[in-house]
């Protein structure tokens, strides 16, 4: 039996990873030319053969668009793929679904695998450490090959195509000035590190807002989180030391955390203080208290998504190597619930 | 541009169903002469191939496993496709998850598209339309070219294979036990029609149940479920006209959707009705109250699922055609919480 040597399997042999043994088949110049020629020289041993998108795609079409996202226990990815599935399957196409895990590795051999002959292109969301490694050659040499991508939400600015997001920054800068017009004036932040796009989009839209109404950034109400099964302390010291009046999460789940906490503490939402999410999801509609929140709208953002890669697919066939890429904005609101209240 | 044609296309060009496609490209004496005739003339004429299993399975392993539910915005099916890549990944398989959308035309043109040389092996929930329908073929085919399948939670006794469930009805009368235990007498059911094959079951115990303590079976206090955006007014109506002192329902929307039904007629959850649920997501952690339920861990129903997959797939190698088939079944407990009192 001749199996077929993986990406992980040469990675492994050899003791490099993933991504070297990738940008060594494809000649990179990051990688040094010993372990280029290593690598070459292992795959050839072994038949690997990368993907040769370009050529297969002319001749067949496989009416299958893949799906590449970080994970599907937040709600929000659930409603994208919903979204997805209900535009593709009108226009007849098909959808499959890949789990990055927030891993580069897995985000790198997912796309491997659906490049190679399963799908005409790819709708996705990055996973953390991609962000973090802001490693994005394997998206790239999927584009350059004549496969569209279509990224939303967590996007970058760093590869050229068509993408759907939100206005994250505008989201949350609304969210916070619907607080200081409630009349808080200590309103506290629980984000996400840096690196992940949206959640610095979000605290960049909280400091907007605060500035704009002259209130002071205080660092010391501001929690960022890089592990949410290890916040609980971080947020609790924050609520204890400082007593903000008022919490902005930059998701739901450090939203119902937060509340949790609180409520441990003794202090009662919204009546000692008072909390908004972000990404209305089942646990905001379902936790105690309701949580007000942004409404990303997972649904619209998955089915514009959808539109947009099925368009570019279609066009191509007529007019190769359009490049116009657009940025679609899809629209948020606030859906007030009992986590907040009047000062 | 050479397109390839599909199931789909061929079904609607003929005005026939895919079902009749799929079975007459197989020659199958359950449709007419006429129609094989005419589908199999079509697909020739267009160069459709049916998916030749057996002969690519022997020559290449993709080393890929894929999964095809009905959906994943329920929280159970989320958890069992991770415990699925856990256990897929450690043993260097990848997943890829296609969604039926309780269709069973989605099913079978999904399970066609995976098997056509993307998934060395499937690990299937059936839809809604598949057990209403009792139409397996697509599923005995691919079993039949040697693609091993393993179906959990909702399987089916007409085809032979690795199965992996909990024991519904011994879970369901373990709920409605404890709840007689407590002291209850007249409890009702919120529960699915009876095609839904887990529906069916947890129906099953809960009358096992009573019928042990000897309590009556009253229909007036069943209330069985085609759709949950429609349901509110036969759960309005039973706990209405019958009073029933406590409540089990068969998934955690069904309770979750009863409890607030209950708080907006006036009756307290648990002070004056208690509810259990089944599934322990995540809107049973986080509603109010919170809901006693009976926990399916689907981690390990996923990770068992891929377990039993990957031995079968690696045993292929060394012995074909073992059918020595397993059904294995997952524990399951009740997690008490406040949606249950004691009378």
């Amino acid at each position: 039996m001749k199996r077929k040597v993986t990406l992980k399997q040469i990675a492994k042999e050899l003791d490099v990873s993933i991504s070297t043994v990738s940008k060594a088949l494809r000649n990179s110049i990051e990688i040094s030319e010993d372990t280029r020629q290593k690598v070459q020289a292992f795959a050839k041993l072994y038949n690997y053969k990368p993907n040769n998108i370009a050529l297969s795609l002319k001749n067949k079409k496989t009416k299958t668009i893949g799906i590449i996202i970080p994970e599907i226990v937040h709600h929000f990815f659930a409603t994208v793929i919903s979204g997805i599935e209900q535009v593709a399957n009108e226009n007849g196409y098909n959808v499959i679904v890949c789990l990055s895990d927030e891993s580069f590795d897995k985000e790198v051999i997912n796309m491997e695998m659906l490049a190679n002959g399963s799908t005409d292109g790819f709708i996705m969301s990055l996973s953390k450490e991609t962000q973090q490694k802001k490693d994005f050659h394997h998206i790239q040499e999927v584009i350059n090959q004549g496969m569209p991508v279509v990224m939303f939400d967590r996007v970058t600015n760093d590869v050229l195509c068509d993408k759907v997001i939100i206005d994250d920054q505008l989201a949350a800068y609304d969210a916070v000035d619907f607080l200081v017009r409630q009349g808080f004036k200590n309103i506290g932040l629980v984000t996400t590190v840096d690196y992940v796009s949206v959640g610095k989009l979000r605290t960049e839209g909280y400091v907007n807002a605060l500035n704009d109404h002259d209130l002071p950034i205080n660092d010391n109400i501001i929690v960022k989180i890089e592990d949410i099964d290890n916040c609980a302390a971080k947020i609790e010291a924050m609520l204890q030391n400082n007593k903000p009046d008022a919490i902005f999460a930059v998701n739901e789940l450090f939203a119902v955390t937060t509340i949790k906490l609180a409520n441990k503490m003794g202090l009662k939402v919204p009546e000692d203080i008072s909390v908004i999410g972000f990404t209305d999801g089942i646990i905001s509609q379902f936790s105690t208290p309701t949580i007000t929140t942004v409404s990303q709208n997972g649904i619209k953002m998955g089915g514009r998504a959808a539109k947009m890669l099925i368009e570019r697919l279609e066009m191509e066939e007529e007019e190769d190597g359009n490049e116009q890429y657009r940025t679609e904005l899809i629209d948020t609101h606030l859906v007030h619930r009992e986590s907040t209240s009047t000062l």
